[in-house]
């Protein structure tokens, strides 16, 4: 019957249409049963499974459950979790920040209005307050965002706005040439945000944090050729070496040129919460914004981004609002305020707080900053172990949890001056990364820097991970590379 | 002792710090029970409470569990899985879904490389294909954006690069002003996106698109006034009144002028699953780009939005690439066009195929499909029941399941010349929100358009929805406006 319902509708109802209205589409008892069996699933392979080391890093037992119609062999899933996981910045399980993103999903609301979130709008105020206050600030703005990538891409877009408000109407046409100056170890999103904000990857000056006078000299010929620098991109916490660009020196030089000084800590951000360690980013309330990723270091889940803001003018509603009406209606009886939806350049906006608020509150700032202190002891006994066995090379001491070194397997060893070394070293890596994947016992990165080849990168703060963890790591390099 | 640690680690571990390191800050079995019970509340609080029709749509009782230590009086949630939530374009519930949902936050991975995903790579790729499929592409690409905005904002961003490739390294300077049409009911993403990527909104040009020739008569003033038109996009289900562009004239105009065809399907893209109802969006296989948000219609749960492309040239990762050597090393035992996210302008990204493909594979198609007959079946039942009451005006005959109506109040009926009935009419809509969110008994948006004062717009799409609740739907607006 339904075939034959014209277009426009100007007709009368057929009965047999309306038979089955009062018939949902879903069974809630059958639903819950099947998400009842899948939350066991899932503890039982995932969470116990998943995470002892006994099993292996890369797991299979889901797949009679999915059964995926995809080629059978490359079923296999990757356990973020597991403590043998030291591949990237994300590692490790909080299950309150777990029960947190269930819950989040189950209510599955958006943050664009009060309305439709009210608890979660004064949540992400209340988190958001929380982490500007560890950065040194009273007062301030912010948002959470899908990613590190996009906090450092509104972060250029609030700078270019504040100096030119023109260029949200107007575009860049009739402005002069903008530039963005930044350091090479920076993150890639640096680059990609100036290629989508329409400024250009070349506009992005590269200049090394250590050497303060070639930033200035930069900065001067930037001027001098018609250029006008408008945001230096710092990083607190590389993501290859973990390295952190020495804040106050940069604040002197922004505030000399009146730069908008943008703190890319989507890594290293967590060092906040340690006493011991937030010297790392002393300066950082100096800056206009930091960017700060919870999902990383503190496991909170992805995605969980905040970009933080000590603005108090409530720049990035203007830069970024679009006062769509049927949104943000004006005549609604609380206040519009609340409706922080026109502050992001999102439309539909994943509660990103929940998880983490959860997470913080059961947890503590102490138990936050307990995690980040110890991921620093393993990290120190990781790089003490290594300097007593043979092979392993650092490329320097970390300043954070990154541990960047070359395996050097038996054959090479002495054979520096060798004209094919560098080559044979480049291999080493890619071939243990592949055995250890193939056979399942643990992630680690591995990647070439400038004129340095191939060489590992061990991330080490999971909360999960311990002492036997880093002794089977080395004991594993060294099983699968020995006779290379 | 941690306290005791100097910063550059220039020292012997002492002991004590050693002593703990076997021990992981993670108690599994009491994390585990923490999240069983998290589980048990929020299937019992917000699956059978907050979905049962005898409850409010506005919900407190999670209070106790969460304790949040903000404002008491504002704490209470809205649950968009009740079936009268008839807010917005999300609502209703799927547990396939869900448990996609709740496996994916538990698996906490990241889709930048195969190495970490190899599941959800190939199964993004297959759900990809699927939706491509639908649209009437055996070829092509896409990706998953957080949001429908920023798959707009992609579009815009491929257009622009493949006009001008060189605005990746060199942004817009030397370049044209460029322009993109639009029309007025399209998604504000468009004005945001032109705001972001440095065209500037007033050079997003808003032409209705019931009149080609004004169309065409715009683009010759811009071609005149020197900007260059690149870009039109169009909307398959606008956001008020879920109106759809005719893509095939605009295909035609497109074609003509070689211009760049997107579609924001972000809400109406699901009709593409209905044979009774894919003609809505008839041509377009012939646009380059359709944003498609299965997030909204069909449940899959927030975020989940593609964009697909009919490009096979790779555009998307040669327009959004940064050949990051740290993720994306090319001497990979595997093959490393699996390697995505460079395709994407994120680095870190959610999984958000695995709901969507696993709610696919178990309704089906068909049962998508039944699920979008249905909402059209319900939207006319209350078209029809809103015709047989006094005080019901629709705005127009729906072409989608948004239903745009306002409600006149027994005062205001046979006033219409009355010099202020227009205000008062504007004020009606806001008054009976405020009544039925205060009593949470419902949840309905409102807004103006042009000169239309405020009114009503109802979503009916949920699968949890039945006739019962559309007839409560029309008693409850009468019975909170009766007085007014």
């Amino acid at each position: 019957m339904a075939d034959k319902l014209p277009l426009a509708y100007e007709h009368v109802l057929e009965p047999a249409n309306l038979r089955d209205l009062n018939e949902p589409l879903i069974d809630h008892a059958e639903g819950q049963l099947f998400l009842t069996q899948a939350f066991n699933i899932i503890v039982e392979e995932v969470l116990c499974k998943g995470t002892d080391v006994k099993q292996k890093v890369c797991h299979e037992s889901l797949r009679s459950w999915l059964s995926l119609r995809l080629a059978e062999t490359t079923f296999f899933f990757f356990i973020s979790g597991h403590p043998r996981f030291f591949n990237q910045q994300f590692a490790g399980v909080d299950y309150h920040a777990l029960a947190g993103r269930f819950l989040t999903e189950t209510l599955n609301t958006n943050l664009f209005t009060y309305e439709v979130a009210p608890v979660f709008v004064l949540m992400e105020m209340e988190v958001l307050r929380g982490l500007r206050q560890l950065v040194g600030w009273t007062e301030g703005d912010g948002i959470f965002c899908p990613g590190g990538s996009t906090s450092n891409i509104y972060a250029m877009n609030l700078a270019r706005y504040q100096l030119f408000p023109e260029v949200k109407s107007q575009g860049l046409y009739g402005l002069p040439r903008l530039a963005i100056f930044s350091s090479p170890e920076s993150h890639y999103s640096v680059k990609k945000g100036a290629a989508l904000l329409g400024i250009g990857t070349d506009n992005v000056i590269m200049v090394k944090v250590d050497d303060g006078e070639s930033k200035l000299c930069s900065l001067s010929v930037c001027f001098f050729q018609g250029a006008v620098p408008f945001l230096v991109s710092c990083t607190s916490g590389t993501t290859v070496q973990g390295a952190f660009d020495p804040l106050d020196r940069i604040a002197d030089v922004c505030d000399k040129h009146k730069l908008w000084m943008h703190v890319d800590a989507a890594w290293g951000g967590s060092v906040l919460f340690s006493k011991q360690h937030r010297h790392l980013m002393k300066g950082a309330d100096r800056a206009n914004s930091v960017a700060w990723n919870p999902h990383k270091m503190l496991v909170a889940g992805l995605q969980c981004s905040a970009l933080l803001l000590k603005d108090t003018t409530n720049l990035l509603k203007r830069c970024h609002s679009a006062n769509a009406t049927y949104l943000f209606q004006q005549d609604k009886f609380y206040d519009v305020n609340l409706d922080i939806g026109d502050k992001s350049v999102q439309c539909s906006r994943k509660v990103d707080c929940l998880k983490l608020w959860l997470m913080w509150k059961a947890v503590g700032s102490s138990g936050l900053a307990e995690r980040v202190d110890k991921a620093f002891v393993h990290v120190r006994y990781l790089v003490e172990q290594m300097k007593k066995r043979d092979g392993f090379h650092l490329l320097r001491e970390p300043e954070f949890v990154n541990v960047c070194f070359w395996f050097i397997p038996p054959s090479l060893r002495g054979k520096e001056g060798n004209a094919d070394y560098q080559d044979r070293l480049a291999k080493v890596a890619p071939t243990i990364k592949e055995r250890m994947m193939k056979q399942g016992t643990m992630m680690v990165g591995y990647q070439p820097l400038g004129n340095k080849v191939n060489f590992f990168r061990v991330i080490v703060f999971s909360p999960l991970v311990s002492q036997k963890d880093l002794d089977f790591f080395l004991n594993e390099i060294e099983r699968l590379g020995d006779d290379l």
